[in-house]
């Protein structure tokens, strides 16, 4: 069974997503980062939408994660007062502009990942609160934690803030991995803090999570920023972390054309993203028939195979997940939300294609 | 050297079209149609943009093609007069209504690629021209040249016109493959027109084309529908269909992390999109350093690994080719458009998101 109910007249291709499992996944991982006395600040970039930040905050979040300066003009718009940009910002003359007018409306941290960078966001916006941004296995920005000590000590001389350390385990990404890169996370983060404290300076806030590694998060940590768990996906759900139950978020696709044991679908890379990483057994998977795979992905065309039964006849509208839903959000203006099946309301994707 | 001249003070990240090249690019596919005495009905859905399908139609271009009714409407609204739905569309309720307005505005084609589509397309928009799909050998949409028949049959019951064949040589995109393609996709549409012509039907126009095939395309063909050749991308200088000087489009990225032998670039999946397909190097290319290669994407990181000499420094800005121009483009909101590094204008994508 999908997940979603998908309401009938749809025109698709269009995103549906159902408010009753959102809310559940927005209470779940707030139960689990109060269980564990972690601060909870969502990564907005996954949902881009103001009444699902509020949705966050009203469950206990402390604040929201960003990735560019750009969404977090949008969220501190739609009344957000605490962010986090968790991105090694360059801040030139433009960028360095925009960050000081946040920066005297909302509580403000930004990543800083070098020297040089901090000195750019400290010529920029003096007084700004960082982290320092740490490698705990990624390897993509970040620092080791040796070398935070001279990031740190650049930063505090250009007149920022120092206020602590954030890592993104982006290694939890992969069949079985979520434990390990959640262990590495917590020692890398520690030892990380630890260089913070020997120079005197604040280690107040270790922030790291993912939706991945969620469930084994913790330990030296006092902030998790998951952002994925909201809607799920079909990675999430080839990964583990969810069941079809916790799909929140679904592409609705019409069957345009058919032949035997396979149909395609209106919804292409355009709809769902071209992401596949190499462990996916397709482009995307259809919760409603699990042994259906997406064989292969065009602008407009999702090649499905449909190994069970007759497939599905011309016309029918099929919910497919995509394999990363934030880059499916990202490609759509708004959203369609449905309670049992009826449309109840359209969210605008306030913050898509916000990279600046 | 970057094809595209970068200017100063990018907001990055952003795209930025030459339109120098853009211009010699239409004029050189206009002139290979022309010398093939080929209609040129260029794929718009690459570009989505007015100002751009106006240049091509003053060179020559008989008229555009699409992907959506929704895209239809766009270019009908910006002026466009003649157009072509190459995909079979499914005429729900919803669509069928657009597509009767639209009929009553421009002269109007679409594809039909089964009887039961056909079917539906009658009723919903009687007395609408269709091109009957043909499946050579990208193996997506279509139909095997031997089952023309029942689908153009169906359509001219279905009270639709049969005006010709159309294919999509997709299976062009793979090393040394156009050559090949086009010699199918020739023999495919000859085949079929055969049969039209064998029921009395019109198999005037015999349409097919894609970029990596168009210097080899023409026999039995009456008109071409190449998209990306506006643009171009890494795609096609890794297949060799142009150079770095025929590159019209870049993503302009900043430098926000680097480490020795590599840099991290602000324009990820969220502005290059996500495709890979398994021939490619890497998630897009460096046209100034060939031997850079993307070696991993997030949505707002581009991990490039830089062998030859000192990495760029942070703060640099960088041109990217991205893998799949159409995904890009359909990511931002503007292209910004320069000439010999100064910027001239800024062109809305006006058909972003035009999936419907």
């Amino acid at each position: 069974m999908s997940a979603v109910q998908l309401p009938a007249d749809l025109v698709t291709p269009c995103l549906v997503v159902d408010a009753a499992i959102l809310d559940a996944n927005i209470a779940a991982m707030a139960g689990l980062a109060g269980e564990r006395g972690l601060d909870l600040r969502p990564h907005a970039k996954t949902h881009k939408c103001l009444p699902i930040a509020d949705r966050q905050l009203a469950a206990g979040a402390r604040g929201l994660t960003v990735a560019t300066v750009a969404e977090a003009e949008i969220f501190a718009a739609g009344g957000c007062t605490d962010l986090f940009v968790a991105y090694p910002v360059w801040a030139d003359a433009h960028r360095g502009a925009r960050l000081r007018a946040l920066a005297e409306r909302v509580a403000l941290r930004v990543g800083v990942d070098s020297a040089t960078g901090a000195e750019a966001l400290g010529r920029a916006v003096p007084g700004l609160e960082v982290l320092v941004e740490i490698d705990s296995g990624h390897h993509r920005t970040g620092v080791a934690a040796a070398d935070v000590r001279a990031v740190a000590v650049a930063a505090e001389r250009a007149g920022l803030h120092v206020r602590g350390v954030f890592t993104f385990p982006g290694h939890s990404y992969a069949p079985d991995a979520a434990r390990a890169a959640a262990a590495d996370e917590a020692v890398t983060l520690s030892a990380a803090a630890e260089e913070l404290v020997a120079l005197g300076l604040d280690a107040g806030v270790r922030s790291g999570g993912s939706t991945p590694s969620a469930a084994h998060t913790g330990a030296g940590l006092t902030e998790v920023r998951p952002g994925v768990y909201v809607f799920g996906d079909a990675q999430q759900w080839e990964l583990g972390t969810i069941g079809t139950d916790g799909l929140a978020l679904v592409a609705a696709g019409t069957v345009v054309s058919r032949s035997p044991g396979r149909v395609v679908l209106d919804a292409g890379s355009k709809v769902l993203g071209a992401d596949r990483p190499a462990w996916a057994s397709g482009f995307g998977r259809v919760p409603g028939q699990p042994d259906a795979r997406v064989v292969a992905l065009s602008e407009h065309h999702a090649t499905v195979t449909w190994p069970d039964g007759e497939p599905p006849a011309l016309g029918a509208v099929i919910a497919l997940a995509p394999n990363h839903v934030c880059a499916a959000v990202n490609l759509a203006d708004e959203l369609v939300v449905v309670r049992a099946g009826q449309v109840v309301d359209r969210w605008p994707v306030a913050a898509r294609g916000a990279n600046t």
